[in-house]
C-alpha cells in the first residue's frame, strides 16, 4: 500500500485560488438590492466589506493570486493532509478507498481559517481597524479571532446563543486570540434587543448573529463585517482544499469518483468540490454529494429563490436555496449546519443536477462519527460527522466496487464532546423538520419582479 | 527560508525504538522488592505486566524492533510533524531559530499513545482481555482507551479526581473509544475506598490512582496495569519522538544546542533526549533542559532516593527523584506533571548533569501559552506551556545568539481550556511548594539497606 498519509510539499501548496462561478452552467444570478429589486454593485456594500474582497465576489476571473502575506499565516497549518482511511474501510468491509482533506490542523480546527485570513488581511490592507462577525458552532468566530489577531484587527463575535451555551471552550479560544464575544441575540444591537424582548429564551441563529453583526460593522466607521460561509468569496478562498487535494490525488495516481462534504452554508464543500466541477463538465465521471441535516433540510426541502441572507432583512438578497429567512432551525447539536439559506454557488451546482444534495439525520451520523474516532483515532466535529456518514453510504453501496471516494474533513470534535455526551446518554433525537413549518417560512419570501 | 513544516516521509519513520539505558554513564540502580530490600526481577512483576514489557524495562540492547502492528498504527499520526515556530521568534525579537517537535496530532492530542500503542499491543499477544490505568490530566487515559480499542481489549481508568472534576471532555474522549472511567479515589478499589474515607474531599494524585491501578489488575487474572510513564519502557516507546525529530534537523542540515521538554514523570522529554544524549557524550555542545512546575518541584527540590511510585508502597522501590510518596502535590492546572517521583532515566541524566533542571511558574507559564497560540497559532496544553516558556527563557538569554532551539510539544490544549478560562479571569496564582512540607513527605522515604 502507499503511504496512509499523503502530503503536500509546502513550496507546492497553491499560490492561487480558484474560482468556480465562471464553470457554472447558466451562470450565477447577481445579488439584489431589496430596496429596488435590482442587482446590486459594490458601491452600497463597500460599507462592510472592503473593496478587494468584493472584487473578489463579483469577479469572473477564474484563477486569483494569493498574497503573500496570506500565504505565510496558510504555511503554519498548509498544505493539510490528505488521509487513506483504511482503517475504517476495512471495518465497514468495502473495497472502495476513502481518502479525507484533513482540515482540521488548522488553528481553530477547521477549515474556516482559509478565508478568515483572507478576509483579514484585505480588511487590514483597506485600513480597518475591527471586524464584526457571527458564529455558530464557533468555529468561524476563533477562526475570524485568529486572523484578525494576526493582523492586529480587533474582533467582536455575535455567537449564535444555544452553542456560547453548549460550547465554552470555544469562547475561551476566542479569548485566547482577543476577541470579544457575545451570546446573540444580544442586548448589544437594537436588534438583538427586539429579539430578546419577543423571547428571551431564543436558542439564537445564525441568520439573527449575522443581522446583528451587520448592524455592528454597518454603525462604525472603523469597522467591516466578515462573513465565514455562503458568499462568493469564501468559497473562492477555500477552494484551496480541492486545489490541494487535486494535486494530492495525483501525487498517488488517483482520482476521485464521489466527492462528499458536508453543507451549512456551503463553504467548505464548495471549497473541496470547485477545482473538480470543470473535469465532470469536460466528460469525467465524478458524483458530488452534499450532505445536510434533516432538521435544516435547505437543499433537500427548500426553494430556490431570491432570499435574505439574514433574519433582520439587511443583507442583499441572494439567489440560492433557503427555507425562508425567517427559519427557526432546531438546537441539534451541528450548529455549522444551521442556515436557512445556501451558499449561491452551490445552489446553482445543484440547480444544474451537478451536486446531488442528500438529508441525513444526526443519530446515524454520531454514529459515523464514533466509528471514525475507533477506527482512524481522530474524533470529528459534528459537521464533519455527516460528511463521513455519507462517505459510508457510497463506500458500502456496493462493497465491491473499488471507487475513489473523496470527502472533507472539516474539522475536529475536541470542542464538541459536550454533544458526544449527550448521544452516548441517549439525550440526542431525530429530527424531521415539519413540511408544514417549512412552509409558513417560505411564505414569508421576498416579493421579486 | 526553508520549510516551515518539515515532514518525514512515512516509509523513513523509525523502525526500531531506541533505549538511551546503556548510554548512561554509572547506569541505571535496579528495582528493589520492598519486601526483601533486593533487586527485583520480572518474576514478581509478571502478575501485571507482559513478559515482552518486562523485557524492554530490563534490556541493555540499545535498538529494540517496533512491531509491524504497532508501526501500523503509528501511521495514523507519526511521522508528526517537525515545525519552525519562526513567528515566535519574531514575537519575542530573537535571532534563536526555534524548532518544536509537534506530537499533538495523534489521536489524543499528545505523545502518550506511542507507548500506549506498544503496551496495548505485548498485552494483546500475552492473551491479555483487560488493562487498568491511571491518568492525570486525562492525556495518558485518552491515548490508552485508543489503543486499548484498536487491539480490542477492555480498558479502566482511574482518573486523578481535579482532573475528572475539571475536564469533563476528556471522559468524553475515553467514552468515544469505549473505556470505563472512575473519579481516583474510588469505590471500585479497597485502597481507594480507605483514601475517600479518611479524605472524602481529596483532591487524589498521580500516587493514589497508580495504586488503584495496580490493585485492580493485581486482582484479575485477565488484566494487566499500564503506567503512561516513569518505567524505562515507557520512555523507550517515546524514543521515537527524538529519533524522528534527529532525522528532521538533518533534513535541514540543522543540529540542536539546547533540547527542551516539561517533566511530569519524564516520558516526553526523555523520549526526546534519548537519541542525542550519546551526541553530548561523544563532544557535541547539546545542553538538555528539563522543566517542572514550582509547585511540584522534583527534580529541584527533590532528592535522588529509592522511594515507591504510589501512595498505597504497592509498586517496587525505583531509584528517582522523589519529593516522597506521600506528597499531594496541589491542584494546579498542569495536571500531568502533578507527580511526586521521576523516570529513573531522567532521573540518572539529572545525576550526572546531562539534564540541567528548572523550574518555573504557572502564570508565566499560561502567558508563554497564550503568546505561541497568538502566533503560532496551536492552543498549547498547560503541560507544554512549561517547555515552551523554557524555550523562551533560552532564546531571550541572548537573543543575537543564533543557536538551535528544539523542544518537544508533548500536547495540545484544545481540551484544557478551562485552565486557560481561569488563567484569563485572574483566578491562578503562583505556588512554591513549602520547603517544610517536602521536608515532611521526604521523612518518610523508605529505608534501604
Amino acid at each position: 500500500m502507499t503511504a496512509k498519509k499523503i502530503f503536500l510539499p509546502e513550496n507546492e501548496m497553491p499560490s492561487q485560488w480558484y474560482n468556480v462561478g465562471p464553470d457554472i452552467p447558466n451562470g450565477l444570478q447577481p445579488p439584489l438590492d431589496p430596496a429596488t429589486g435590482q442587482p446590486m454593485g459594490p458601491e452600497k456594500l463597500s460599507a462592510i466589506f472592503p473593496m478587494a474582497i468584493l472584487e473578489q465576489e463579483m469577479t469572473d476571473q477564474r484563477w486569483i493570486d494569493i498574497p503573500e502575506e496570506v500565504r505565510d499565516i496558510y504555511k503554519i497549518w498548509r498544505p493539510s493532509p490528505l488521509i487513506r482511511a483504511d482503517n475504517l474501510e476495512k471495518a465497514i468491509g468495502t473495497k472502495a478507498r476513502i481518502y479525507y482533506k484533513y482540515e482540521g490542523v488548522s488553528p481553530a480546527g477547521s477549515h474556516k481559517p482559509n478565508s478568515a485570513v483572507a478576509q483579514a488581511y484585505y480588511n487590514k490592507e483597506a485600513g480597518i481597524k475591527r471586524l464584526a462577525t457571527e458564529t455558530g458552532a464557533g468555529q468561524w468566530g476563533s477562526a475570524l479571532s485568529f486572523a484578525a489577531h494576526k493582523f492586529g484587527l480587533e474582533c467582536k463575535v455575535y455567537m449564535v446563543r444555544i452553542s456560547y451555551d453548549q460550547k465554552p471552550y470555544r469562547k475561551s479560544m476566542m479569548n485566547t486570540y482577543g476577541a470579544e464575544i457575545v451570546a446573540s441575540p444580544s442586548e448589544d444591537t437594537e436588534f438583538g434587543r427586539q429579539m430578546l424582548k419577543d423571547n428571551p429564551n431564543s436558542n439564537g441563529s445564525l441568520g439573527i448573529a449575522i443581522s446583528e453583526a451587520v448592524m455592528d460593522a454597518a454603525s462604525r466607521d472603523d469597522t467591516n463585517y466578515a462573513l465565514g460561509s455562503v458568499l462568493n468569496h469564501v468559497v473562492l478562498h477555500q477552494s484551496i482544499i480541492g486545489l490541494e487535494a487535486k494535486k494530492q490525488l495525483a501525487m498517488i495516481g488517483a482520482e476521485p469518483d464521489v466527492i462528499i462534504g458536508c453543507c451549512g452554508g456551503g463553504s467548505n464543500f464548495g471549497g473541496i468540490a470547485a477545482p473538480f466541477v470543470a473535469d465532470k463538465l469536460n466528460g469525467k465521471n465524478i458524483r458530488f454529494v452534499g450532505v445536510e441535516p434533516a432538521s435544516c433540510p435547505t437543499l433537500t426541502k427548500g426553494k430556490l429563490a431570491y432570499d435574505f441572507g439574514d433574519v433582520a432583512k439587511v443583507t442583499p438578497l441572494l439567489y440560492m436555496f433557503t427555507l425562508g429567512h425567517d427559519f427557526m432551525p432546531p438546537g441539534i447539536h451541528a450548529g455549522g449546519l444551521r442556515y436557512h439559506g445556501m451558499s449561491p454557488i452551490v445552489s446553482a451546482l445543484v440547480r444544474e443536477n451537478i451536486i446531488e444534495p442528500i438529508s441525513v439525520h444526526q443519530l446515524e451520523c454520531f454514529e459515523a462519527g464514533r466509528l471514525f474516532a475507533q477506527t482512524e483515532g481522530i474524533i470529528p466535529a459534528p459537521e464533519t460527522c455527516h460528511a463521513i456518514r455519507a462517505a459510508i453510504i457510497e463506500a458500502t453501496k456496493d462493497k465491491n466496487e473499488p471507487i475513489n471516494i473523496l470527502f472533507n474533513f472539516s474539522g475536529h470534535g475536541m470542542m464538541d464532546m459536550v454533544s458526544y455526551d449527550k448521544f452516548y446518554q441517549g439525550q440526542l433525537e431525530n429530527y424531521d423538520y415539519p413540511a408544514a413549518e417549512i412552509a409558513k417560512s417560505m411564505a414569508n419570501l421576498p416579493k421579486v419582479d
